[in-house]
C-alpha cells in the first residue's frame, strides 16, 4: 500500500552503519553451501562469540558453554520460557512486545511493571518490590525499547541478585546494549541471569535471524537448548554470526558505529526538542518521543515512517520511536517535521 | 577430519535433482533483502503453499489459514508439542529421532511401536490397538526414516480415526512423501491431524530452513503458531519457498524428480540385492539396507559416506541408510561395494 511512498523509514531501529565486507562475505559463502545441514552444535560459531563475549564475563572469560544460539533473539525469549515454564512473570511497561507473547503463550499469569513517565520511563528501584517467592521468570531490556534507556549498572545487580534470591530465573534482553556508550564497558555477565544478543541490530540484517543468549547458569542454558528445534541456526545465519564475531573482536567497527550514533542521537534530540517534540533521554540508535496525535499521518503523506508506540502497554498514540540514522536522514526528517508542524 | 576424504555423500537424503533456476533466482532476492525483516504472517508465502496443495485437501482446496510455516520442519515439531504438551506420547522405532527429542524436552512419557523386521518395517494394524484414551500425541512418518515405506492409505485414515476417537494429537510426517511414486496421489488430508512438509529434501537445500505445516484443523495451528518465535521465517527462506512453491505448482520439476529417483532406486535395489545385501522394500529417496557391521567403514576407506543407522530405535549396527543419488553416483557406490564386500 504506503510501502511504496516512504522514503525514508525512520520505524526500524538498526544500525545505519554499512556492514563490513567480510560479513557480506560471509553471507555469500553461506549462500553456496545451502545444500549442506548447518552444524546442530554450531560448534564455531559459539567460539567466535565465545572469543568476542570473553570481557563480558571478566577475567576467567568466556566458554562456548555459556552460549546457545538461535534463530533471532526471539527464538531464544520463546525458548526460554518453554524451559522455565513460568506460572507468574514479570515485565515492565513499556516493553518488547515479544515477552508477554511468549509468556501468554505458555499461560503464564503477567505481570507489568509501570515504567514512570516523571523518570522518562527508566527502571527505578521500586521494581525490586515486584520481585517475590512467586515470581518465576522475568524480563528487563537493557536498554528497553521503545525509550532505549540503560539500566544503572547498580540497580541491574540488585534486580539479578533479587531474582536469585527469589528463584526466579532473569532474562536481560541486550540485543541494542552493543550500539550504547556502554558497549566498551566492563563485566556485566551476572552469576545467574540469561543475557540475549543479536546481530540483527548491530550489522542491521533482521533478514537473516541470528541471536544468541550468554549466561554463567549452564545447566539452565542446557536445558533452554533441548526446547531449540535441530539445526535451528540455518547455514547463511552460521556463517553470517562467524563473520560478524570475528568482526566485532578484531576491528572497531562497533567503536565507529556508536560514535556516529551518538553523535546523530544528540543531533535529533536537540533539534526535536527546538521543534517543541518531547524527548526522551535514550542511549542507543533509537528516542522514544512525544508529539501529536497524528504526527505520523503527516510524515508518511512526506514519505517519511516512524514507529507509533500506542501498541507499547503503558504508552498512547501520542509516543513515536525514531531510528538514529545517517546525518543527512536525520536533517532530511527535521526538515520535514519543520513543514509538517 | 574425515570430511575432506569423502568423495561421495549417501547419509544425506536430499533429491539428487537440480535446483530450478527459479528457486536458485529467489534465494538471490532474498540475499539483496536481508535489511528487511521478513514478513510475520507469511502472508504469500502461505499463499503460494495453499494453491500448491489445493488437491491434497480435496475439491474444497487450501486456504492460507490451512497452513503455518516454520524455520525447517523440526520448528514445527517442536512447536507442536510444546502447543499438546503431552503427557503420553507414541511413535514408532525405528523413526526420526527429532520426535522423541522434542517429546522428552516436554516430559512427555514416550511409547516405542516397534515396526516389525518380518513387515520389512512397514507400519501395520496392530499399531492402533497402541492408541488409547490416555495417548495425547502421535508420530507417524509418511514415509517412515529409515526405511522409506509409505502408509497403507486405508491404514493412515484408521490411525487418524483413532487418534480423533481417543483425542490424541496426529502428526503425519511427509516430508518425505512428495519424493514417492505417490506424490501425484489426491486428497489425503485427513480431518484433524497435523500433516508435515518441508522444501528441504524437495529441493536440496538443508541450509535453509524451511517448513511448513497443513491441516483441516485451524484451531490447533493456531494453537501451535503462539509457540512459533516471530519472525521464525528468515527473508531467504520467505522468499525460497516462494519460488518453491510455484516451481511445484506450474512446473513438471517434482514429477520429473520423482521419475529418476523411481528409477534409480530400482537400479540400486536391484545391485545391492545381487551383491548380497539386505535391501527393505522403500517408496522414496533413500533405502535401508542391512549389511556388515564395518561396512560403514570400509566404504569411508574408499571415500564414499552412508548413514549408520545404530542410533535409530530398533535397528543395530548392521543397519544403513542410503540416499537414492544419481545414476553414476550410484554406479560409483555399486562399483565400490563389489571391491569392498
Amino acid at each position: 500500500m504506503y510501502r511504496n511512498e516512504v522514503r525514508l523509514d525512520f520505524s526500524v531501529n538498526l544500525n545505519p552503519f554499512d556492514m563490513p565486507q567480510s560479513v557480506l562475505g560471509a553471507i555469500q559463502t553461506g549462500l553456496s553451501e545451502i545444500h549442506q545441514y548447518p552444524d546442530p552444535k554450531q560448534q564455531k560459531l559459539r567460539e567466535g562469540i565465545a572469543a568476542l563475549e570473553a570481557g563480558s564475563f571478566g577475567p576467567e572469560g568466556a566458554d562456548p558453554d555459556n552460549i546457545i544460539c538461535g534463530n533471532g533473539a526471539s527464538e531464544l525469549i520463546m525458548a526460554a520460557v518453554h524451559a522455565v515454564m513460568p506460572k507468574k512473570a514479570l515485565i515492565t511497561a513499556p516493553c518488547y512486545a515479544g515477552y508477554a507473547v511468549a509468556l501468554k503463550a505458555a499461560d503464564a499469569e503477567v505481570t507489568e511493571y509501570r515504567l514512570k513517565e516523571g523518570l522518562d520511563y527508566e527502571l527505578d528501584g521500586e521494581f525490586l518490590e515486584c520481585i517475590n517467592k512467586d515470581t518465576d521468570m522475568v524480563f528487563i531490556g537493557d536498554p528497553n525499547n521503545p525509550n532505549g534507556k540503560l539500566i544503572r549498572p547498580d540497580l541491574k545487580k540488585a534486580v539479578a541478585a533479587k531474582c536469585e534470591e527469589c528463584g526466579a530465573v532473569l532474562v536481560v534482553d541486550e540485543c541494542f546494549y552493543p550500539l550504547t556508550d556502554a558497549q566498551s564497558g566492563c563485566s556485566h555477565i551476572t552469576d545467574s541471569a540469561l543475557h540475549l544478543r543479536a546481530f540483527t541490530k548491530t550489522f542491521a540484517v533482521p533478514g537473516i535471524r541470528i541471536g544468541y543468549m550468554l549466561s554463567r547458569n549452564i545447566a539452565m542454558l542446557d536445558k533452554i537448548r533441548k526446547h531449540l528445534p535441530e539445526w535451528n541456526v540455518s547455514r547463511i545465519a552460521e556463517r553470517t554470526g562467524e563473520a560478524a564475531a570475528k568482526v566485532l573482536t578484531e576491528t572497531d567497527y562497533l567503536e565507529k558505529s556508536v560514535q556516529m550514533i551518538s553523535r546523530e542521537r544528540g543531533f535529533l534530540a536537540e533539534k526535536l526538542s527546538e521543534l517543541g517534540i518531547k524527548v526522551y533521554p535514550g542511549d542507543t540508535n533509537y528516542l522514544l518521543i512525544r508529539s501529536l496525535p497524528d504526527l505520523y499521518d503527516r510524515l508518511l503523506a512526506k514519505g517519511i515512517m516512524i514507529r507509533r508506540c500506542s501498541n507499547f502497554s503503558g504508552l498512547d498514540d501520542t509516543y513515536y520511536r525514531i531510528a538514529v540514522r545517517r546525518h543527512e536522514d536525520n536533517e532530511e526528517l527535521i526538515r520535514t517535521l519543520e513543514e509538517v508542524l
